[in-house]
């Protein structure tokens, strides 16, 4: 397929299932890539920028763009720049000539004699971009190669011609694949967008250099935490997603399973209108007299007196059907069997209709047999200890690029997350702790019992500690049934992991092995209907004290980013107004 | 917490957030645990089985089940061979005299003077058991340790007094923790049960130890395949359940999206009726004449308006929300960003109403840009020798213990895929092998545009090839709308991957780049809507080459474990029958 690797200069080594090289390899090099010069390489990616300069010999007057030192690595820096000191912005106007909307018009004309185009491209390895040659002999398709379209090109990299960026460019020498982008409708070819505007597009944001970051360090949370399990030993299990069993979320304020079909729509419409009809059809079709005239008649009737009856049986088969809000009761099933599990996968969100609330996020659970509290708060500390460190080691770029200009101190915060161990009071302190406040006053008065607000959370954790802090042993009334009762009858054996930024980032528990107490926690929760029968028998057959704990991926990500907003941290965000349309 | 390590017998590593040790660390060295005799342990774990033997000096005659050879390390073994050699049974009866259901009866009476308990308990961690001593020392509770029970327990390791199994035993000093099992009542508390029965009981059957292994090894091939993508650069996306668009998974036969609420529920009963309700309610409130004494009966019917009002939204939304038959689509606009990527996540189909037809299934997913139809075979088969060498290299006790009483051959047939490289014929070269067969007939003939049948595929892969086969370029009506045409017109750049036993594992292809000829082949299949903008919009922008494959994960398992049943494979099936009860 390929014909890259043929020449006499070595080639970079490429992809292994693709006859390109990973931009990475050449942009995220220590020496930027200059130990490359001279390589021959197929390099493909989607535009992001483009600058022309006429070829040598030729009019100088168009070369000014090229005199004018280069863009920043993102032109969105520049852009950034500009919004702080909009002084800048008719000279920018004047010298760039292409900051507005309008400008890849100009690119759209014919250009005035022969010039060399200077592409920047970004495959989504990296986000770096690599500075692509194209000289005036390719002859040039200038009406097709603009921001957004899609080249694979075949060259041999040498020194840049402007060193501030990355040692390397890459002198193009064939054209092996254009794929145009209309500059006058594509969306994203204006050099800078909001995340807002961004989420408008899910299908093409990914091409924006930061969302394609964002994706990088998704990946890197997502199999970091794969991989800090797999070395600890746990088991990866995959939970069910449909599901008929409710999961007391919250002991006050009971969240459902998500219904597939929507709640009361089985005792408001659905199901005893579809009855009655049903009823009255057959008693139609017994009263229509039995003769060949009738036949059709009949047979059109026993068809559609069918076709009810099969409406009926799914109409009372989807309400059975639940989108699951969180694994941890299917886990728990598989930790005492297997001791130590923990599982990945997507949980659902009905209520709440805020316009930022997922309807639909991604959820780390684990569950550990033969643990205790402590031991599920040791391992939920080394768990987000070694995601930051994961961070640090392996997403380092994408940090910096995100951080540039949405967050400068996010970075700062997942090495401290990393460094110092986290405070642990019981929630009892904590409530102390904010009671003896004296210089300053909170908007909420929390008494014993009520959750703490975010105010009170973030008090501990910015002017208190100045870390992580774990509050543990909450009042059983803040969390839901399954968790273990402590023998004040008060507390329970429940921790939350408060962060910096964020809140609470994680959840976790002991959960209640002894039958009888589970089952007098349910009775007077009213939970004690039959659909519970089964989480009842793994306290009945061998019943094991166990602990977990859960983390949002999103809230992670959020932490990971700096970034604010849940819908800029997930590939296709599902919330209750919109979401998917894609 | 832990107390165990305080002793002046060094610990055996315990397991990081437990004071207990994970049994795989002494089950399954090389050494079969000999080395670590004289070690002081906490170990816990459900009991498989117990044998009592009279404490030194006490009653010979009870001692008869002690003399008795041990079991074979699986209990399930030992009835496996009674199974083939029937002859054997009376003998066994009056040997060990614990065969059947009524066996435990026996354990709950209480014993004729002191005994020594030997339990053989299991964590999960491993196929094997370890052997627990209790000696008559320990005052033991013999009414409540039975199969089923879970114990946590303190002691030495010591050399083996039945050395045929494991080198070492552990004699207890110390019990930490007994959950129960009523043996009365515990649905598993005989020694063997079929996958059958098991399947009656999700949230217990993990304690099997056979569910065990096929777990240990479905997060095997799970962890494999992070492990595969990463190595090779691809980014890890998270694609969504809830989406609106529908996926044409096959040309001819198109299979839409599963609804949320079940189709023809809006026509036929929903919406409509809700609408004339409304209508009707709303008639009847402004009929009611507006003075003091009506102002609650008013009131009422506003109130029982608005919640009609709100149903005939909620449904109507209801309507547009589906859950994913696959993520193809959706991960085509990050393969068109991000170049290399996959998802590993939930599936749903609602058609096929089989028993044995999972409708949530997981599903790998692979996307790679500047890349062709050979690309993706390249790809897809390295995937699979690799799963395949993770097998071998890493569930090796596992493999074997499920091929023991399932498939024997099975372990060969993994082996067998790492080691030969994969026949490639087309779809044309398939069909001409088949129909030059003269020793033997095939009960249907196919024509070509007609799928092969499973009878045609195993006779390429068990009589022609002897391996794995990759079959490509189907004609393309026998394909998705998405697949990219060839330049006959006639077929499509696909491919499939055929196994020994399964079938097709694994289905790949090229997507369609070209917007023209994709609109050209939508407008022929009449899948022209709106809802599909977004997906040309990746061709409008920066079209590129790409190619993919996907692979179902429970049809993977069936090949690793050699089971022929999906339902044995997922934690909790789901199917249209049942399943959402627990």
């Amino acid at each position: 397929m390929a014909s890259a690797g043929k020449s006499s200069v070595p080639a970079v080594e490429r992809f292994k299932y693709s006859q390109r090289v990973v931009l990475r390899s050449i942009l995220n090099r220590h020496d930027r890539g200059e130990g490359l010069s001279g390589h021959r390489v197929v390099a493909g990616g989607w535009i992001k920028s483009r600058k022309d300069r006429p070829a040598e010999g030729h009019d100088r007057s168009a070369a000014v763009a090229a005199a004018v030192p280069p863009q920043p690595e993102d032109a969105s820096c520049f852009e950034a720049l500009l919004q702080h000191l909009p002084m800048l912005r008719p000279l920018a106007r004047i010298l760039l000539g292409r900051l507005d909307a309008d400008a890849d018009a100009t690119e759209a004309k014919p250009n005035v004699g022969p010039v060399t185009a200077l592409l920047r491209i970004n495959d989504g390895s990296s986000s770096s971009n690599l500075q692509v040659v194209l000289d005036s002999s390719m002859s040039l398709p200038g009406q097709v190669i603009h921001v957004g379209a899609c080249i694979l090109v075949e060259g041999v990299l040498q020194k840049a011609s402007a060193p501030k960026g990355h040692a390397v460019e890459l002198k193009v020498e064939k054209i092996l694949h254009i794929g145009i982008a209309d500059s006058q409708q594509y969306p994203l070819a204006k050099p800078k967008f909001s995340l807002e505007f961004l989420r408008t597009l899910p299908h093409l944001r990914p091409r924006s250099v930061t969302v394609g970051s964002i994706v990088q360090i998704r990946s890197n949370v997502t199999l970091a935490s794969h991989e800090f399990f797999k070395k600890n030993g746990f088991i990866h299990v995959h939970m069910p997603i449909l599901s008929s069993t409710e999961t007391g979320y919250n002991s006050r304020d009971f969240q459902s399973t998500t219904p597939l079909a929507e709640p009361g729509l089985r005792e408001a419409i659905g199901l005893e209108t579809l009855k009655s009809a049903i009823m009255e059809k057959s008693k139609r079709i017994e009263e229509v007299p039995r003769s060949d005239s009738n036949k059709e008649t009949l047979l059109a009737a026993e068809q559609d007196l069918k076709k009810t009856k099969e409406l009926a049986v799914l109409l009372e088969k989807s309400q059975r059907d639940f989108l699951t809000v969180t694994a941890g009761l299917h886990l728990e099933s598989y930790a005492c069997a297997l001791s130590s599990v923990y599982t990945i996968g997507p949980v659902f969100r009905a209520d709440e209709p805020q316009a930022k609330r997922l309807t639909e996020m991604w959820m780390v659970e684990v569950e550990l047999a033969f643990a205790e509290l402590e031991d599920a708060m040791n391992c939920a500390e080394d768990y987000l200890k070694f995601l930051c460190q994961s961070l640090v080691d392996n997403s380092g770029d994408d940090l910096k690029y995100v951080s540039k200009t949405k967050d400068k101190e996010h970075t700062e915060r997942i090495r401290a997350l990393v460094s110092s161990s986290f405070a642990r009071i019981t929630y009892s302190q904590a409530l102390e702790i904010v009671d003896e406040v004296k210089d300053r006053t909170f908007r909420e008065k929390v008494s014993w019992g009520e959750s703490l607000s975010e105010e009170h959370e973030r008090y501990l954790v910015d002017d208190i500690f100045k870390k992580a802090v774990i509050v543990y042993e909450h009042p059983k009334e803040l969390k839901p049934f399954y968790v273990r009762v402590r023998d004040d009858g008060r507390t329970a054996s429940t921790f939350d992991i408060i962060t910096p930024k964020i809140g609470v980032l994680l959840r976790g528990s002991q959960k209640e092995e002894r039958l009888d107490v589970l089952n007098k926690r349910m009775e007077d929760l009213k939970l004690s209907s039959e659909q519970y029968d089964w989480y009842k028998d793994l306290r009945k057959y061998g019943s094991v004290k166990h602990s977990g704990f859960s983390l949002d991926l999103e809230k992670m990500m959020l932490f990971a980013t700096g970034l604010t907003d849940l819908r800029d941290v997930i590939p296709f965000p599902r919330t209750c107004d919109r979401g998917n349309e894609w």
